[in-house]
């Protein structure tokens, strides 16, 4: 758990902040993605990043280069296809609109299975159970968890970017064997834009809920792709906005 | 104000979330970037974004397209140079580094001037002074506001995307010929990560507040351009990371 937090001087006195440096990801040599992140589990980010691109299927071989203060990492290739540019924005039949999007996370991401049923309850007590120890000392990082539908906290991993955090978990999940996480729920600590729905549908986890509001393509996505998708689940309480089946009645 | 909230079901009952849909930015016809947002003020958005990047230095001709569901934007040329990927991950001499970070953006934004002086108790106060109609209909949008050194909202964004509403400013700004921001006061809902500081800097404004923790990167960039960071501004108390000499002593 190396440079996570940094110790500066604000108003005369030591406090603490979180870490923020830039990663670059090589695959085979060749630079792919640049991404502003908290240093620590540099390999699961790679990972999951490219998982949830779409450009592997599978973990790889990935380790930090002794190259710019370790901020370079390089991953083992090659991929399932060319990068290019983000590939709904190139390639879809309708570049730039949310249903080109949708249609582009459906190339990776089959439809969710039936998966568990989780309490409500539960449900709304997930963000409680997030450990967050480099929280609680900067307040400055989002987080991720991954639980079985009993409330089990299998993994958590914190970050500056709320997409980083997501991606760590879905890396370590694939190292572990663990995707799809068809009878998962991810957990995210803040709000829930498209990407983090897209990261969630290709890892195929069914259940995706978070402390703060989706967004209009969260949900369109989520509801296409038979998932279920809850938000500002706080204080008790959580609103469930597709996939409320899965959920046990109020 | 079109299309800034759509109205979803959740629980069975129909509740407002925010918007959320890609925008391609074309300049004299290439696409140049696609960002998730929320519809409106998208001419400032691209300007503001493209001034951000160093690619334009003042105001431009900017329109939706009837494209895609108005999602492109077209920008009128020429920019100031070679977008290529972001410059300070190709071009600097430490490639992938906080201090290759902190250079590059040297290159477009001059140390902030003296500034302003503020009173602490009003810096404390200025994410209250926020107005943001949106986010009290659905909870899901980021803000960012101008403001005078006395506390005056002279411009208020909303947008899921943080770095948007920082960008949607900055660019309503530069079309009212207000940059650089010397003698203003920028105000974010959130975190303060790197790049919104580095969005500040471009724009000249030497004082940056917002509700949340900043990133050991956005602090090290402040310090670098002379300007004042804050943040935690909230319940009357603010914590200043650099350029204290712009507050007022508690």
């Amino acid at each position: 758990m190396e440079r996570m937090t940094a110790s500066v001087l604000r108003d005369g006195e030591r406090d603490e902040v979180a870490v923020e440096e830039p990663l670059e990801i090589r695959v085979d040599g060749d630079a792919l993605a640049v991404t502003m992140r908290t240093p620590g589990h540099d390999e699961e980010l790679a990972l999951g990043f490219l998982f949830g691109e779409g450009l592997i299927d599978g973990p790889r071989t990935a380790g930090l280069t002794a190259d710019f203060a370790n901020n370079v990492i390089e991953v083992a290739g090659p991929l399932l296809r060319d990068p290019g540019s983000r590939r709904f924005y190139t390639t879809s039949s309708c570049g730039v609109c949310g249903k080109g999007a949708l249609e582009e996370v459906a190339v990776h991401a089959p439809p969710a299975g039936p998966g568990p049923v989780i309490d409500r309850d539960l449900l709304a007590s997930l963000p409680d159970r997030l450990r967050q120890p480099t929280f609680e000392r900067t307040g400055g990082l989002h987080a991720t968890g991954l639980f079985d539908a009993r409330g089990e906290l299998l993994l958590v991993r914190e970050d500056v970017g709320r997409h980083n955090a997501m991606d760590k978990v879905i890396g370590r999940a694939l190292l572990d064997g663990l995707v799809p996480l068809a009878a998962s729920v991810l957990c995210v600590s803040g709000r829930i834009a498209f990407e983090l729905v897209q990261k969630a549908a290709v890892a195929g986890a069914p259940i995706l809920v978070g402390v703060g509001a989706p967004t209009s393509l969260a949900i369109e996505l989520a509801a296409d792709r038979n998932m279920t998708l809850a938000g500002f689940a706080r204080r008790g309480r959580v609103n469930v906005y597709t996939g409320a089946e899965r959920v046990t009645a109020r």
